[in-house]
């Protein structure tokens, strides 16, 4: 279902704000005059930007130093950030393990802790195991936080009743916006941002781990799909006339290079099990340079730690696969962040996707906010690929 | 080679054009003390904006209508759009003809024209037909022009020869930005915003003609990838064991589903021919959705023509391999543009990428301009994956 779009109005204004924030955060505390000098914004339109700034703790008012005469009018007080704020959450509610990760305003993580749970705990347990983190990492001081991107297993919709409780139980208990989403999707865009892919902004990562899953990254952003469901390609048919997944279909890569699929091949000590899993995951690559024309791929998951074993072959099909022209920029390389990516990419989701202090990295300043999705939710209920706490 | 961002600042300034030019056309000619009090933009702000809206001829002064005492200052003239302003041309330099498309402001189509072309005739010579064809649309009069998207066949990586030939042909002769792109793409974008998809932002588009390729659409754009072959989806491996492409790859699809293939194996009056073609296509297709999640897959090409002989089997083998999350929301439909998708997509590539009157229709209001693009040729040599006129 199609998600309103922002309008010219709101898109001006948060770039205001943008611009607002920016200045406070270059050259510290400024009067209101300063700022409506170096924005061009008349008074009335800065005041409402103030105001709304200082209403959401973004920003606060301190005295300013006494000098010279002062004039009538309203008190001459400055503006400046709040220095408690810029903190942003990321969590991964994993198969066999909770991570809570917390990073402050400079991007740097300030604070992490994990804590296993068993394979087949409720989503519920999982997140109260993730909120006891949190509020440990925090110190039960959440003033400040800007938001939580929290990672779950399996397809995101937005729509489904396990999406829409973690994001209102995080949101009950924190107040601020939560986005959800695919935990390996998530592995994905903290890769390209932050681990093997800093610098690229098309990127393919694919998990070789229980399952095969992924993430598409294009131009620095998480392609998500009509539904939600983009990345899902562990269920690429590969052998056409191999045998049937779960998934229903046949021949899907999972079958061959997940750790289940090499176990029952001999295991990851045996070479031929791990070639196959290589080389399969380099045909299903080579259709993705074909249809997406990615700079980077990364491989991640424990049978990324097979190393050439995997890659050679891997390497070996995607070069016999591929269009020239595509294969002529593409690199493979092996996962950085290990098993705090997912934790990790729900700290960059939040920081792209929220109306943040510091703006996307990517030079958008204009990212998605919680406000249009609320928008959003409020026509179409909830569809969006991404469930917001307020639902 | 990554492209120069776009600063705040010049996303913030183009925001405020974009602002004044949005009230313009919805309530026509207004007074800058209007257009200040509606923007929240201080008068030396606008002052700056209206001036350099002024030179580039988006707008012109008209004499208000004389009513009531005149203060002192400057001389009230009202500020309204220029009416010649606002046509955009799109031409497809195809296999065998070549065709241009000129609209209006309102994207109406107010003219079209096409002539036939040897297979082999060069660039050069196809473009001087182009001209030919644009002078004779504009008929002469090439004032109020946005911009025109060119389309041609093959990849196109912004930096060969060709692209930058052509960009620069028809840059000279109009002087206005011009944008090349691969024509199937092209097709994929138009059908997109204004034929088969119309409404839908997740897209892949499948043409089977003389060969067979595609375009992916992402949130209502084009997806280009790090080299600008994305989309090349004939070349996508659907046999693993099938014989030698052209491409050094074997057993891909447009080895099956092209006309050359379905002629060597019986014609498209072959049932089965057309049949293995449907289903191989479709196992692709169901690869793409597993990783993109298109909420819609358009079938195009003179093989479309088919119909039910053909999307019977492709909707079939679709079913079998594709997850049923991403299988929920997905419908296969024709195309429904025929010849002319490649010129109508080469406008709206031009209306989505230029700092245009109107826009781009997916409420990005600030689509990455030929200025930016400029900046980012001058430092990386046109290495982006359009190639621009002033290269």
């Amino acid at each position: 279902m199609p998600r309103s779009e922002p309008t010219p109005l709101t898109l001006l204004r948060r770039a205001h704000e943008a611009q607002v924030l920016d200045l406070l955060r270059r050259l510290g505390a400024l009067s209101r005059a300063e700022l409506a000098r170096r924005t061009g914004l008349s008074r009335t339109a800065l005041s409402s930007i103030t105001t709304s700034l200082i209403t959401r703790a973004l920003v606060v008012t301190v005295p300013a130093p006494a000098e010279g005469p002062r004039g009538r009018g309203r008190p001459v007080g400055l503006l400046r950030l709040d220095p408690a704020t810029g903190r942003c959450a990321g969590v991964d509610l994993g198969r066999v393990r909770v991570r809570a990760v917390v990073a402050n305003a400079a991007h740097e993580t300030i604070a992490t802790a994990s804590r296993p749970c068993p394979p087949h705990a409720s989503w519920q347990h999982r997140t109260e195991l993730a909120l006891e983190l949190l509020d440990e990492l925090l110190g039960g001081a959440a003033q400040g936080l800007e938001g939580i991107g929290v990672g779950v297993v399996g397809p995101v919709t937005g729509a489904a009743e396990r999406d829409l409780g973690v994001a209102r139980r995080f949101g009950e208990q924190y107040g601020v916006p939560v986005l959800v989403d695919n935990n390996t999707r998530l592995a994905a865009l903290a890769e390209t941002v932050h681990g093997a892919g800093a610098g690229s902004r098309h990127v393919v990562y694919v998990r070789l781990s229980h399952g095969v899953g992924g993430g598409v990254v294009v131009d620095g952003r998480l392609l998500r799909g009509a539904g939600g469901t983009a990345g899902e390609i562990g269920h690429i048919t590969v052998e056409p006339t191999g045998p049937r997944c779960q998934c229903g279909g046949h021949g899907c890569l999972e079958l061959y290079a997940s750790l289940p699929a090499v176990a029952a091949a001999g295991g990851p000590e045996n070479d031929a099990a791990v070639a196959r899993a290589g080389r399969l995951t380099g045909r299903m690559l080579a259709g993705l340079c074909a249809a997406v024309n990615p700079e980077l791929l990364i491989v991640g998951g424990e049978l990324a730690r097979c190393g050439a074993r995997l890659l050679t072959p891997l390497r070996t099909e995607l070069r016999a696969r591929t269009l020239s022209a595509a294969r002529a920029g593409v690199r493979v390389v092996g996962e950085r962040l290990g098993d705090e990516a997912g934790a990790l990419g729900g700290m960059v989701l939040v920081r792209q996707e929220t109306p943040a202090l510091y703006g996307a990295p990517t030079g958008d300043a204009v990212a998605l906010s919680m406000a249009d999705r609320n928008a959003a939710s409020a026509d179409g209920c909830c569809t969006g690929p991404v469930a917001s706490g307020s639902c």
